[in-house]
């Protein structure tokens, strides 16, 4: 299949293009009221996640309304804890949370390694849906949550300032630790490879936990898990976001990934330098710039794009965008990015 | 008057001293029972701190229990606030929450800067009791929020994940934002003069949202108003933490004060390279260390300490001590720093 637009897959493969790509991290929600207003007809958040025609209508919108380069298919990182047999539910304004959580060897014992053709049919339906619907116009991006950050969910049961408790469980019983994130890794890597199969067409790893853990920590517990899945996904070009995890630069730039994505903390400059020349870089404009007036965010974002020059970038927020940022804004910055 | 330990002072002033001291952000608090104990007999954690004596009781505890080489009063960076107009809730499980919030200059110039002795006098009167019935056992450490964390309590009202409604103020009001910094900035000085006077030997300012700022926001919102107390405080050695702003090590290491706070994902070997060699460091052990058994604690510490060998060091954790920690586990992290 030739693509209308292609310039996202080939500039995640490091080749030249005529313009830099650009999409935003939550471009498939809130930010829409066409979103909002199909939202508003069911009963919550999962009916949606969980209902492919639904989830493919709204991976769709952002493609539609804000002329995005690429589609990201609408879904949560938090499905992969529930195939595996841990239910979540998503309390309105208040975020997820688990009714069970992971205490004990017995209560990892009673966790599966899902086929995702029948745990997470309903994500990879999506994924055929959008395929067909957007009949080339831009590519698919799926996704899945690093096992880490996944992980610290099942431990801690919900959101957290400090996620003591998942840290606790690192310290005080390593064994059990890692026959999780290795369970978790095992499912991840069979979905991601499932959502290729169906049309995906880069896949991105969000670590959105990565910078609670320590340097020592995370080369224990991090690192090594999202090396296996980059390692065991050649399908199609990879996407590791490992936000707040700016001491493992150096290390990221060594994974067998194509993009690295940077927060909007991580100097681009700076980062690129311990990343190295090879890789991709994604991101990194503060989210809080799209509430600035339109010349503000014209400004910054021309400034970051500077800063990425000479090398491969996917340009993107350093962060998902937030649910009260105007889609004029959203657009300005898009347009900002297509006309540099 | 001649100190039985004086240690943390001479630490941060940069003299040689004959083993490195130790505290612990949140020493006083809910990790004790005796504390735990006291607080169940009152109204609240406001009640707490605005009854000097019982403030001076717990601030107390830590030293008779824990034999750590400094006292920090017990007391809120949320004290500020609350005496420049804007008063602030504790609610239990929840944390701090403000009815009412900055968004308008209407609403600014309802506040005010006070004079310390009046609007903030509990926690001076706390000081001075302390400072009595500690009887020069250890110095006594006195605190203030910075001013980016103080504004962004008083604009977005509470706690957040992502501060975007603080974040916007800067982006959309820049005008209003320096204004109310400045304020505060104002407020802090006074306040922290005030503390010396009655008895505090260390001020330290905590910049706990520092680390959601860009580096470019940073430097126009946050570094120019802790430099400006630090220019100010002369009377003690200023102790700088400012969580999670791991791009502004070098410019921390040319404020105007003795101590940088570090927290436990910056490495002290770099952090030490990038901030130089005249500043005392303090930290930055993970606090989740003190989840493990008493060998890991102690290996975790001592590794710890040869990383900060060589140059001033105030050993503490990298964040404030969780509530579930044991007092024991506390105690072999302060006596293995003892012991190094």
């Amino acid at each position: 299949m030739t693509y209308q637009n292609d310039l996202i897959i080939r500039t995640a493969k490091g080749e030249p293009t005529e313009r830099t790509p650009v999409w935003l991290m939550r471009q498939a929600g809130r930010i829409l009221k066409e979103y909002r207003e199909l939202r508003s007809t069911l009963s919550g958040f999962k009916e949606l996640v969980e209902t492919p025609h639904l989830a493919a209508e709204v991976t769709i919108q952002p493609v539609d309304l804000l002329n995005v380069d690429a589609a990201i298919i609408f879904s949560d990182i938090l499905v992969v804890p529930e195939a595996m047999g841990l239910t979540y539910e998503m309390i309105e304004k208040k975020g997820p949370h688990f009714p069970e959580t992971i205490e004990t060897e017995n209560d990892l014992n009673k966790l599966i390694i899902p086929d995702p053709y029948e745990g997470l049919e309903y994500t990879l339906e999506a994924i055929k849906i959008t395929k067909k619907e957007l009949d080339g116009r831009v590519p698919i991006i799926g996704f899945a949550g690093a096992p880490w950050t996944i992980f610290s969910y099942m431990i801690e049961g919900g959101g957290s300032k400090t996620f003591s408790k998942a840290k606790k469980m690192l310290y005080v019983n390593p064994t059990l630790s890692h026959k999780l994130l290795e369970m978790i890794t095992q499912t991840t890597i069979k979905y991601l490879k499932a959502q290729t199969e169906c049309g995906a067409e880069i896949v991105q790893l969000f670590d959105s936990w990565a910078g609670i853990l320590s340097e020592e920590q995370y080369k224990e517990f991090a690192l090594p898990y999202i090396s296996k899945i980059c390692d065991s996904i050649d399908e199609v070009p990879v996407t590791v976001f490992a936000k707040g995890a700016y001491f493992m630069r150096k290390e990221m730039g060594k994974l067998n990934c194509r993009t690295i994505g940077l927060d909007w903390n991580m100097d681009p400059i700076l980062s690129r330098e311990l990343i190295g020349p090879e890789k991709t870089l994604q991101g990194n404009l503060d989210p809080c710039v799209l509430y600035s007036d339109f010349k503000t965010i014209e400004q910054k974002t021309k400034e970051m794009l500077e800063k990425f020059k000479g090398h491969s970038h996917i340009a993107n927020l350093g962060h998902g965008v937030y649910p009260d940022i105007s889609p004029d804004a959203v657009r300005c910055f898009i347009d900002t990015v297509k006309a540099f």
